[in-house]
């Protein structure tokens, strides 16, 4: 029988500042990607979100990324290993501390932006990264792309392949890039499908038309569209009426 | 036999700039109250002073503070309650996070700052920042003033007095202002003479000449100021010379 | 014939992050106070805002602040003078430079939450601002309370008063406390109805039942609620019916 | 007779945070590039060196940089032009302000770190920072590489071509890359005489031993070497000896 985890982000607002809607689209959730106040979130919401994960029995992430909240961590930075090392820990540490003092902890790592995607394919990042969780605890799985480099740097650690609800996907099975046409599928019932197929038969139609093989454990949401929580409580339910078990990976 | 613990602030540096000589300092302390990245500090900076007071076995404490690097945390701020625990959990966890990876742990909290003598006076944020120490691990000491309110607020966390070796003494047993002059006791001898009087006979001599009763656990010796190193190593040679023990409290 | 200027301000997003609906408060204003990147805003939302009101014929502000991002400007903080004026003049120099890159000028400042409240009853944090605007433009008027301690170190700087749409006063003239009930007013009616008794009148009926004169050249509405694009418009079409001329201050 | 300017890079403390001897330097240099607040410089240390800048007569750049206080500005960032045209804006002007406010003016521009780097070579980047300077002033020069991608994308904005005292050069005229050995000069004698030369006969003598042209109105002077203000001193002794004329570019 199919298993998946679904899994958004959370806490992205910052201050007086919110983005998505916390607590509607944790009803959905099995995995909460929490930032971790590098890109977004702060120690206040951090605690609130993790409070309301635990509440919902929602297994809790932590989303780290570049120090950069005037960009959100989507803009590339070059960043030397030992530093984004630490930088890593600290956050991965913040947020399990607050996790705990909610009766919670972080279950896993998933890098935010534009972290997530250089350590798709620089090593060097990628094992600073890897070091992090490392240190922390060896036994916290990644939450990444499949065919990501972070699978070659591992070093024992835990990686988890992810895919992507509302992505397009080439016939070699990465992803459309977004600055093509199509890139990002809007029509809900369109993205419900695809999930169920994904959770499925572990496969995807491409771009071209073609089936291609997706492996993933956990397939991620987007939580800063308007429609965000009725989406994923459609895809809840169309993978619960599809037979396939919702079961956090980590 | 009379006790003692040494104690200074250490990881008050920013990115490319330093403060203090972290190493030096920490050869003589047997307490170094780490800063944690909101007045001072960066994750790296973290892992560095981390590792090198494991390796000289010295105690490590977090030294929170308000959200303020560009006032290096020396401005009064009115932070709500719930938002100041948070922030402090954060800070905390971050290092204790930081220090475990080094094969260490914080020990004890000591605020910094403006937060420092906010909770001497403030019930409402004394009581936030004991509330931080306790959902994070209430057997954390927290190091503050003798007669700080922060003492009425505990509630059941060990509160540790300190006193301050470079500071001059009004006859009720309370710091003088730095706004009066000779506040600060710059002559090198007369400062480990008054440490040496405040750890074997438990007394200082006030500003009037009285000798006042001062119970401290353990004495701050200031660690930004050029001689700072070697009033550290004065300061200790001395007690050892005067049959004190060293030894943390935490 | 009476003469009133309606603010509200504008520009308080950050990065990804959105606060109020810029444009729509734009077509009903005719002085915008906008976020010099202390408390909200950055360098590219303080751009677009001005291209915007300068398109619309909108008066630009300055809305500086406390250097508090986290705490949104709202947390009072003790900055030393020569600090405080140097950071005002800092945002008030950046955002007219921006100003006048999109064919505006900063025509005046209004300084943001808890400095606005600070300034109104500490002579020295109120100097600092006046100190700061008079080294920038000694002819920048600065908008404030009525009966704030601004007046009284204005030193040649005009000082203009403004009064609040939706919210409550006391028989003395002064706004009441938000803490108490009833501090601000949400019926959009009643808003409607005070603001024109207040420009065409110069009173307005305190919490008492008393009519207390309320002298103001600005009438300050609140732009970061759901309705107050809508409620802007409605008070603009009320003083125009009342034949109130509206007009910006500076 | 020949001409030359000798600039260098003041103002990069940060609140309580201290970077170089900004007064000694100034007494040597022709042209301070001071920093803006986004690598290093806060307002208060922005207003301060430029009255001592104004009081010496000492010519002052904006040292524009991306927002990076963490890397101090030395990681490269993928910064979009509207965002990074308006950050340069804004940096600009906020010290153009606090400038005048001294008596003063910014003369011209000088990108800082990552930033200068980057576009000496992103013609996306060095477009974003010609179209800031050119909304603020078309008049204000911008300090930079000689051979950068600036030149070819200026439309118009004067570029004026720095040399660096302390860095070794290639037979191609260029830089040697930090990482090889021997791409900064320690020796001051070899240093002030390099100066010299690049200054009389406008020349530099390569790591290979060939004699290559380098014409440069400036030369860069490192200010943040514990002998840098006696290096700026020796330098300008020197220049005046060899009868050239120190005079700022703008």
């Amino acid at each position: 029988m199919p298993v998946i985890d679904i899994n958004a982000d959370l806490g992205e607002g910052f201050g007086i500042w919110e983005l998505g809607d916390d607590l509607a689209l944790l009803d959905g959730l099995t995995s909460a990607n929490v930032a971790c106040g590098f890109h977004a979130g702060d120690p206040l919401i951090m605690r609130r979100v993790c409070a309301a994960a635990v509440e919902r029995g929602v297994t809790i992430g932590a989303q780290v990324s570049y120090r950069d909240l005037a960009g959100f961590g989507r803009r590339d930075m070059d960043v030397a290993a030992p530093e984004l090392t630490a930088e890593i820990l600290y956050q991965l540490a913040a947020l399990d501390g607050i996790a705990r003092s909610e009766g919670g902890r972080v279950a896993y790592v998933k890098p935010h932006g534009a972290l997530y995607n250089r350590i798709a394919r620089d090593p060097v990042q990628a094992r600073a990264v890897v070091d992090a969780v490392r240190a922390y605890d060896p036994s916290l799985p990644l939450l990444t792309l499949p065919g990501s480099v972070v699978h070659d740097v591992a070093d024992g650690l835990t990686v988890v392949a992810e895919c992507f609800a509302d992505r397009a996907y080439t016939a070699a099975g990465t992803l459309l890039s977004r600055k093509e046409p199509g890139a990002v599928i809007l029509d809900e019932a369109a993205v419900v499908e695809r999930v169920v197929k994904m959770a499925v038969d572990g496969t995807v139609v491409a771009v071209d038309g073609a089936e291609v093989a997706l492996k993933a454990r956990s397939v991620c949401v987007h939580g800063d569209t308007p429609g965000a929580a009725a989406l994923v409580r459609a895809v809840r339910a169309a993978l619960i009426e599809a037979g396939v078990t919702l079961e956090p990976f980590a």
